[in-house]
């Protein structure tokens, strides 16, 4: 019965992250879809359809229907591959896999391509903050003044205050990220940085400085899915996606319950764990999303690795790749890179890599569960997946 | 078994269509979310996701993630009801009815709300040619000064010389939609408009004119689907969703085989009457993607409805409520209005209204088949749907 089929992820593709002025969106993309294809062995005629997960390209390069770029740029349009992007703001390519999943479940699809792409730099400044700020609630936050970073500033200055948590633990994400991200060849930064290093940069928003924010990256990443008789069938080798939640909250800050909790994360976690079965503890290793720092703390406590206001515990000590649940393996989004619509995309990948030991000098010791983390703005939407298991 | 499960319209909710310039993105939506809900004797807690359409929000209103946006201000964003943001240019609102298809066929989802909304008033002139054309291939078309109007006037152009075809063929189709927009009471134009005058309107883009381009509207449009499990279990009429196709072609028009013919529109006619198990002749009418005149024109000829060349020989005669074919009941992109990412979603709740027999002055005598035709820009991506039947 094909409802109870799995879903797999048979292979994986990314560009380079940075900055890549010299290279323009679409050649991101079918790099990464590629890169993909390759490394699936599969041929393109065979794809039943292909998402694109991405959040301004519209307003940073005039172009919308990149799903439809993205198709006859990597030379399949003739092949009739439905193409369609999802949206999600930060989100995009978590909630474009997630799309991708379904089509899988419901049995129309067998083998579906999920592309995540972002072309940030090609604006800077104001104006980049200004569309980045599109994220958020325009009318009553982005209009008045507020940015990403600066909502992000008053979840930490919250946080530290209520729990008289120093700038270190912070600081602490971000060092991870970078040493992390220096074993990782695509990843925008190669750069080690120390704790002081990280928690005295050139202030951002206060408390938050630039090795707080994640940065404006270019990149793409692409996966390949299959359905589970596709596997079978053609005798291939994959990762499973064992469970996943998505969830929602209040759109705008000042609507929510708490500065420091992002009611969409915990309901999602919980979802995606209860659909794979498994408990926190199963967990090998997490991507989460840190597009500032205190995201990334209050991601650890909201999943439940570590009580609320208390990631300090885990953050200076256990999240390193030889921890007891590293966290972001592939850098992150502070040092793999954060290009919007990627991301999501991207942990996919480092999952693949990861569980298949394909990882090199980044792999952890035998992984068996990954928990993929995502949020949408301020946490509007969370999705979680886990991926792994027998 | 779930995977035969149908997915059914339980109900339809609009705002009106027009220059709506006292009224927000927001505003529209709810109000349109807000009366589909009513429509369907539902509570917002039993929805278990929200699927938005919209293609241009971000460029227009500087406002990304939209899915968020509609759940908060609907009211429902404390029952974690997960929304994302589909995208694929005007054919936006038809993806996402997809998508939210595909969810409820892969038995995760039961009841999904599918929204499509755009606020394109907000914005004029140049500045708003060049966001319309971001559908386009932003370098290679959009660049170099085509638009979508140019786009359909280089088609308009060839179709009328290879096959000696008069404005008069191209026109009718307008005055049609006029005449039953007319009857629409959520229309953006209420005026009916004779042949003389929609062949002799001020020029746009030679040889079309004013009266051959749909305008652009405000609107936003709203269904609810069911799965046929909880039709049942709540004793709830709707209209079923018989088939679908989705099919992809090249991006730009220079890489098409044909200027007058989209490929993709004939193969996901094709995909969708198959998968309904009817024919052409069971149609009862078809809502088709008449953004430009000439548009309408090719989606008959693609779609069989007449040979091609020779649509003149329906659409002079055939295509009003009482005639074989009946075209646009709702009065189609030109005259309900053409809301790029509300259309899509537009073209159901005209079908639900029409099979329900709820159409008013423009009831269509016993239909028993709707097709529903949505392009993509220039018709990267057609996306066809048959709606009705047993």
């Amino acid at each position: 019965m094909r409802l109870s089929n799995d879903v797999f992820i048979l292979g994986t593709g990314e560009s380079k992250y940075g900055e890549l002025w010299d290279r323009s969106l679409r050649e991101i993309s079918v790099e990464a879809g590629l890169n993909a294809i390759e490394s699936s062995g599969i041929r393109t005629k065979d794809l039943d359809a292909i998402y694109m997960g991405n959040s301004l390209a519209g307003m940073i390069s005039g172009q919308e229907n990149i799903g439809a770029l993205m198709s006859d740029y990597a030379g399949i349009a003739d092949e009739d591959v439905p193409t369609l992007r999802i949206e999600a703001s930060t989100a995009s390519g978590a909630a474009a896999v997630h799309q991708a999943f379904l089509s899988i479940k419901s049995g129309e699809y067998d083998l579906v391509m999920v592309g995540g792409v972002e072309k940030m730099t090609e604006l800077y400044g104001t104006e980049m903050i200004d569309i980045s700020s599109s994220i958020l609630d325009r009318e009553w936050e982005a209009f008045f003044g507020g940015t990403p970073a600066a909502m992000a500033a008053l979840s930490a200055r919250k946080y530290m205050k209520d729990f008289g948590v120093g700038k270190d633990v912070l600081a602490a994400i971000s060092v991870n990220d970078h040493k992390n991200a220096s074993m990782n060849p695509i990843a925008h930064f190669s750069n080690i940085i120390s704790l002081d290093q990280a928690m005295n940069s050139t202030p951002v928003a206060e408390p938050l400085n630039l090795m707080d924010c994640a940065p404006q990256s270019d990149g793409a990443s692409c996966i390949i899915l299959a359905s589970e008789s596709y596997m079978k069938k053609e005798g291939k080798e994959g990762v499973k996606i064992a469970g996943n939640g998505i969830s929602q909250e209040y759109f705008a800050l000042h609507s929510r319950d708490s500065l420091y909790s992002m009611k969409s994360t915990v309901s999602a976690s919980r979802k995606a764990l209860d659909r794979a079965g498994i408990s926190l503890d199963d967990v090998s290793f997490a991507e989460v999303h840190d597009s500032f720092s205190i995201y990334g703390i209050m991601a650890l406590e909201d999943m439940g690795f570590a009580p609320r206001g208390k990631a300090r515990d885990i953050v200076l000590s256990e999240i390193g790749l030889n921890g007891r649940i590293p966290i972001n393996p592939s850098g992150g989004l502070k040092a793999k890179g954060f290009p919007y619509g990627a991301t999501g995309v991207g942990q996919f990948v480092e999952a693949y890599l990861q569980l298949m030991g394909k990882a090199g000098k980044r792999q952890i010791a035998d992984p068996e569960y990954a928990l993929l983390h995502s949020v949408a703005g301020t946490g509007s939407t969370s999705i979680v997946h886990i991926v792994g298991g027998e």
